[in-house]
């Protein structure tokens, strides 16, 4: 139960909470761009600012972007719950696609819109606002607090791990939220118990030393755009299946449980698909539904392919050499290990003559299954059902979050998945946006989440 | 026979002609290029050249970039030659890839380096050379003279049909020159009597509305760069044929005396697929020799795939839509119209569920054979043995010129392609280059078939 103090707080300070996230969303901290000073800037932002709410805070130097490390102690015998979110955003490409500038954030009809709104800035402020509500009106924190906003999260969280390890005594806790994650539907406030995990890879293949007229030379030399289409096409049979050896050996079916669950939500597939603007559903697995494609069974995606010639008009090019990025989803119990060496092989044996290949991997994430029946994850399902007033529902994610395997890995806890997001934010895409009620409601789930923490007690 | 004095004309001003070919080689004149005015500067630059050297002539504005026309009229009673060339050229990504600036023309070991230093600047201003040795050492030009030099030979010619037509009067001619081919091998003067034809398309395959994220998405969506792949890799079976309907109906096959004359050719299979730094020759048919699959079969070659993410690091996105620039080689008597209608049948045909296709067509030319037997010809040949000390070797190219088909079509003569490139020159590719011998002997041969010309007579 949330005290009415702590909510008026919250309900009279909209104005400027808004007005501070907006702050925080016009700095561009993309962490794979060459500007590293906007990553830093985000950093020491939320550093000043959970400073400013009386927390401990700094920017913890890492070799890649810096994490933000805060805590608050209150009590030995109360619990510690430790908040993680990350300031770090995808490229906002393509750009002219956006109605306004992903770095100016702008509020149409009551929808904030900005590159991270919702992934994660708008997310993380609202546990910030949470914070700072119970500290300026709830007469202190009701439970010790600790947060880690992370700098590297869209780029695959390469230095999270050996971070953890070395923090692991610092951000101790016995409970752990992390806030990066979004409701099945508006109005339908949502935990996620089960997230896919993540392969993401980069085939290049190479053919003649130089690129090439392709009418002097077409027939004769091995086209490596040519192949890699047909590699890339291999992938996938005509089913849907992805042909890699062994890629589904250890994918675990649905149980009746989950496939019940999944059936009593409210979901309308065609409905789905006019939301993205397709006149049918296709990709995947044809026999299995769209929810266990989406949550239950892994993907292989191409995102990009680059090689020969990609501007204006038409170029006749035989190109020197072609790459293409690729992502598998994995389901549990997938090991990002064994479908690396499958993708290797598969490349192996599908180079035609003429070309050679090669795979480099950028990034693997675990997927992942978290506790369901806890005190901490009833406190955060009550929490979402007082603020948004309505039950809340147990759904999967087919998106990777790869620091919750990592939480259950190397601090040993099994994160609780309490996000703020709504599905048609447009996340890592043209007008990410996050919807002011969200984030208002959000920062009473948050608040209240606190306050039921505390009625817990100690672990 | 050359003249000596003309000989040594050029042999004494080979200082002055390479500086001012290099000042046109400065001009970067794409045609596709946003830039308008570095088309109009070359054009400038030729037509005050010509006009220098005592021919009449003039920049014809067209409705894309302009055309160099020019004429000089000696004689009633000799023959009239019209000489073709292009002065625009390939967009020179990618840049980081050119040892020095394409458009810095640089003299390496004899070779001269730049954009456009062989396709076809050079070989253009070969002839100018030839025509200037007449004006000042040979007494005047030995036949009357007409030059063409086109400004959109690179992006397929578009407006210059229509251009032809229109000046169809004063263009007409005895003998058509065009002047943007090479040889078989350095030291070995060839004519080229059959090009390939070309169908350049753009294949654009629609999904979502917006980019989408490949976890929350992925499986449920058709991806449409993996629809794409599919799409591209479906056109060739694994025996190299392209898959498209009825796309060998019209293919005629080699006569015994074409595919012995290919044989009789100094060609090295190993030694060419070590010149482009493969390890094997792949691409086309299987059953086919290489230079039967260079020269008189037909192709279908990938040159760009646009859609997604190509920067740096990883994102996980489902892009929107993905377009494949591709294009099709064509050998008489193929038809382009007939090629364009199988290219959108089949991706009619291999739209998967859940997403969207078009094709859209930015060039078309009709493959050409060309007489052989003609007094020109001969006098042609034996220019460039005299020029070169060896005989002519009739050959054929795999290259598109389109001019030739429209030389044919709309002022009905055959061209003689008489060009002076070598097969090492890198067109279309970073470090394109042209040998100064090339170059200087070329001109000899230039100025020696004006002087065989005005033996024959009126046409």
């Amino acid at each position: 139960m949330l005290s009415e103090a702590v909510r008026q707080y919250l309900r009279s300070h909209r104005g400027q909470h808004l007005e501070a996230l907006c702050e925080l969303l016009r700095i561009p901290s993309i962490a794979n761009a060459t500007d590293d000073d906007a990553c830093e800037r985000a950093a020491q932002w939320l550093s000043n600012r959970l400073d400013g709410l009386g927390l401990s805070a700094r920017v913890a130097p890492a070799p890649g972007r810096p994490n933000v490390l805060a805590s608050a102690h209150v009590d030995d015998r109360k619990p510690t719950v430790l908040i993680y979110g990350h300031y770090d955003v995808q490229p906002p490409d393509p750009l002219d696609e956006w109605a306004t500038g992903p770095f100016e954030p702008t509020v149409r009809d009551g929808l904030l819109y900005a590159r991270g709104a919702s992934d994660d800035k708008g997310q993380i402020f609202a546990h910030l606002m949470a914070v700072e509500a119970w500290q300026r009106a709830g007469g202190g924190l009701p439970v010790n607090v600790k947060m880690l906003i992370e700098g590297e999260e869209e780029i695959g969280s390469p230095h999270i791990e050996a971070f953890l390890g070395s923090c692991a005594e610092e951000l101790s806790a016995d409970v752990v939220v992390v806030s990066d994650s979004e409701f099945f539907a508006q109005g339908l406030p949502s935990i996620t118990y089960a997230l896919r995990g993540l392969v993401y890879f980069e085939v290049t293949v190479c053919g003649p030393r130089e690129d090439l007229h392709s009418g002097v030379h077409g027939g004769a030399v091995a086209n490596p755009l040519n192949a890699l289409a047909a590699m890339v096409a291999g992938m996938h049979d005509e089913t849907g299946r992805v042909t890699i050896d062994g890629f589904y050996d250890d994918v675990r079916d649905l149980t009746a449980a989950e496939r019940e669950a999944f059936d009593a939500l409210p979901f309308d597939a065609d409905q789905y698909a006019a939301s993205l603007g397709v006149a049918a559903l296709g990709g995947g697995e044809a026999d299995c539904e769209v929810l266990e494609r989406r949550w239950a069974r892994p993907t292989l995606d191409c995102h990009g392919i680059v090689g020969g010639y990609a501007g204006p008009g038409a170029k006749t090019v035989l190109p020197a050499r072609a790459s293409a990025k690729l992502s598998c989803r994995l389901v549990a119990d997938q090991d990002p290990a064994k479908i690396v060496a499958g993708v290797k092989r598969f490349v192996a044996e599908h180079t035609p003559r003429g070309v050679t290949a090669s795979v480099a991997v950028s990034a693997t994430a675990r997927p992942v299954r978290l506790a369901t029946e806890r005190p901490a994850m009833a406190a955060a399902r009550d929490a979402l059902h007082e603020a948004f007033a309505r039950p809340t529902a147990m759904i999967a994610c087919g998106a990777s979050i790869p620091i919750t395997e990592l939480f259950q890995r190397v601090l040993g806890r099994d994160a609780i998945l309490m996000g703020f997001g709504l599905p048609d934010d447009n996340l890592h895409a043209p007008n990410e946006k996050f919807a002011l009620d969200q984030l208002y409601r959000g920062s009473e789930a948050a608040a209240a989440f606190l306050g039921n923490l505390a009625a817990i007690g100690h672990r």
